[in-house]
């Protein structure tokens, strides 16, 4: 057994996070801890989780003690909390945004200063499978942003075979994505019936997709627009890849064949995936298309938000740390 | 022509009355008003509406300079504006509650105390199929809550003809109702996928519909619960009546073709109602049964809550009060 | 281990089904059939269940060696298989109406003609929380209907207690409730934005929640609503009790706790339930209310109509009928 | 006053088309036909159209008495109905892509056998904002698909100067925009909380969207994806564009501002659109950005796809045709 605290755990991901360490047949839910709601019982504010715990407030002293955390705060908050952890030597998943990037110029263009420059750059990139090895035996996962994990699952294999020219990634997510505070844009009359771009040229997931295309080899500037649509959980990515070189459908084929086969949350098929097939799932459903009038390849990807997208992918990444079967309290 | 005020117009059904009064042929939108909104256009704030206004700050020295005003403010503050209104010699269609109801004691136990006594109790109650003579000749219409309107349209022919023993009105509305703030129970991700009763035993609609049921002839206490519906606009009341006395199925129905065969807004059908066969306009859609096995009536009401609920009945009461087709501006 | 056939895996809950007992640990699922879409495989026709099986076409006997089977057929046609499945031993749980009620000439009026007369009656209604020892006795279990579990849970307590003087039950459904058949009112277009009644007068689980409210000593008969609300899944049943006799609210408040508090999968509390906080599980959430202005008790219940109400109640009961305990592989 | 048919009034835009000519101060709603079910009343059929007209099956004898007709039949049955009606010298919009294709070779590869060749091509682009002239004198207008007419007005700015090199279009529907057949993917259960790609590479309005840029000056193979997104109405084109050459923000903004300033239906706003601003109208909300980022250039455009991308517009056009203030009846 683990002993695991979840910081933020008042947040939609943070919730689902709490729960799926609840559930866990290795580690155990110690503390839960939420900054405005503290004292208010889990399953009162999430009733889905089931989890009867009381939320604490946050204290390095009290919560420390414990094998793992995660940590489900936005970026700027999240790293001086993620600091007084490793100082306490608990292993981390920071879900924030802090930990992913390794530059810190790019870090501050997009997200201001840092808030615990001694550690900036030290996070492992959080996605198990891109980085299997190391996430195992890093201390400190940084957890991806739902769309680089949809993005780059759906990019990877183009990305490592050198076949990305040029790419656009129109994205589409539900209105979990943009946070449990209430805002005119998340009133239910907003949101319903309604469909928008949003942070067009400026989704600070921007930096984080081509940080990762470059490690796998593709160095480029993606243009990426991420849109607002009706629906409460899902993700999906639409990447439309302009060929940096000669190739055919059975060389792309087989490029997703070789990454995927073996993975155990990757769903590869043959016709577009749908985001309801993944809905309350850590898996990712993905397909590739080559387009023999256009000559571009077209790979689409399905996520759940909440968890491919921010606490399963986390629970997974745990289970990597402690040494565990990558599926456990997962499927 | 005449000249229209619409104060609060920066809320669900302010916008839309200015909408409509902006479309209509015969009334000029003069004014549209807002409180922290001021300054912005209202079809920036609105799209829908195409009404290329300035919120302006309420200021009853300059928005009096018109022949009827529209006042879509909550109760409390609806009345001093209303009473300044009048000072001036403004017509006025309040859509509050605040001169819905003619019992003091009653206003006091549900919404506290009045904004303006002098005038307590002085709004003809402006439910047109009920009381069409009344609201033409009136100075202060007090525009009906959503709920009553599809309620007494559903009952009042059983009321008027002594059939009403009790009556169990179970009522579900979409999010809209709920107003424009954003809250923890409008946000999309709590209200879409879910439905729930809300102010069980205590809504604010109880004593308005007695009321006016009494004025009809039945004097009685009813059971009325509201229930919050993922959609919207649109509103459906489900009645659920124990008759006084014998009656038969032929007299039942004979009762609502007399009381609507004739009406502009009410369609009287054999089938229950949907709420999408009356979004966005002024109808209420209506259905009468009369069950065998266990001697209920059965009633159904849908309107949109927005509209015949709230903005459209009042620019129907406005074509009343100033000798218009009833029907002008809302077709 | 025990070996389990689900037949007609092809529809919602009998997908659900199935994925329940591929998941659970003393479960095994033998053999998923389908009549029009037999040959194709399960987690191809609905990806959320993950059962990578093929469903084969129904033959009592290549599908009859199993230890037990859900049956999740629409009436009629259920009741052949299951005389076939029971003269062979095989144990069941039937999630059809067609062992539900008790009297031969009440399921002729509402459903016609019965397929396995011989077997008519035999069934035990299969409502956990009601008649836990019955079916862990029982061969043959008839597994509720989805507004009547919802109904009897929130009544139940009130029955037993002879407080039921007579009942108005309002009850709310999500548009899974009317199957995978695609239909003019099924169409995204109809059932968005929209609500309605329907079935008014004779919706068929109306003498099954009847003849089960006589079981528990409240022979009554009731009025039974149902609605089609704009959601997939999830279900409320609103019910308006006119007591039978003199009570107070901690009386009534006592009977609840002394019926739900042990039990696993019934939430009791203050205010009401909505369906968004049991979707995909187990639980029922109630609420119940003393009204002091009109003297009735308001009791509320939400379900998932394809869990409580359908999937998870049979394997709830298939729990109890193997000496398991009752939540497992349901939490 | 002009009398019009509108034929295949009881699928979506059938209806609309019909509702808006009965409403329009000129034009006189003569006819409504449909195929299965003729004899029903539209009003019964579609009630917020509230048109109390029989539907009749079409015959070509009865309905040509009229001044001109909307044909909003499917490709292939559409061209033999067009051609009846224009041997009896009715003017025509026809709202398939039958007339909207001018290379027969094109027609042929993507929609099969023209079913009346000897009118082949003779229809002039009904998309008003681009060909008002040719459409008021055309007698028969071939009325543009929903994403052509968003995709054109998005794009045909830059395609007249030279601007686009390349262009991705990511394009979203709802659920209406596959038709009023129900099929397992319009289900509600399957489209609520689901997004999808569809007809990926091989969607109809690709070639005609070719045809148009063309037109304009920008001969190229354009990359265009279609997503079916869970709302019941409403259209967003994302369109990606490598400009052709140097440019300036300053230059685009100008060259959207002349297009678009005067146009009574294009608004053209600083931030991107959202779908629901433009719901149930014939207006076309749209947005341009110059990435300096990447170099591309993006444009939004929002449309109702039952409305601007199809009935709407075909009304728009016959007031062109007809000499008519082209907004007659549009706002």
């Amino acid at each position: 057994m683990a002993s695991i605290a979840v910081l933020g755990a008042s947040g939609y991901a943070g919730a689902i996070a709490a729960m799926l360490v609840h559930r866990h047949p290795f580690f155990e839910l110690a503390h839960v801890t939420a900054r405005s709601e503290a004292g208010a019982r889990l399953d009162d504010l999430h009733p889905r989780t089931r989890v009867p715990l009381e939320l604490e407030r946050w204290d390095a002293e009290v919560q420390s003690d414990v094998d793992a955390a995660l940590v489900c705060w936005p970026h700027g908050v999240a790293a001086p909390a993620v600091a007084a952890l490793r100082e306490r030597g608990v292993r981390v998943v920071d879900l924030s945004a802090d930990f992913r990037l390794h530059d810190r110029g790019i870090y501050e263009d997009w997200y201001g200063e840092h808030g615990a420059p001694a550690l900036f750059g030290q996070g492992v990139y959080g996605l198990p499978e891109l980085q299997r090895e190391r996430i195992a035996a890093a201390e400190l996962v940084a957890n991806p942003g739902c769309y680089p994990t949809a993005a780059l699952l759906a990019l990877a294999p183009l990305a490592r075979a050198g076949l990305i020219g040029d790419v656009v990634i129109d994205a589409k997510s539900g209105v979990s994505g943009a946070g449990r505070e209430p805002t005119a844009s998340t009133h239910f009359v907003s949101a319903a019936e309604n469909m928008t771009p949003y942070k067009v040229e400026r989704h600070r997931h921007t930096p984080e997709i081509e940080q990762e295309l470059a490690a796998l080899g593709a160095s480029l500037t993606i243009t990426f627009t991420p849109h607002l649509v009706p629906l409460a959980q899902g993700e999906l990515v639409s990447c439309y890849v302009t060929p940096a070189r000669e190739h055919t459908p059975d060389e792309v084929a087989a490029l997703y064949d070789e990454s995927y086969a073996r993975e155990p949350f990757v769903e590869l098929r043959s016709g577009p995936p749908g985001v309801l097939d993944v809905r309350e799932t850590n898996f990712c459903r993905l397909s590739v298309h080559c387009d023999p009038r256009t000559g571009r390849i077209l790979a689409f990807a399905a996520i759940d938000n909440l968890w491919k997208g921010a606490a399963s992918q986390a629970v997974q990444n745990l289970n990597l740390m402690f040494g565990r079967d990558e599926r456990e309290g997962l499927l």
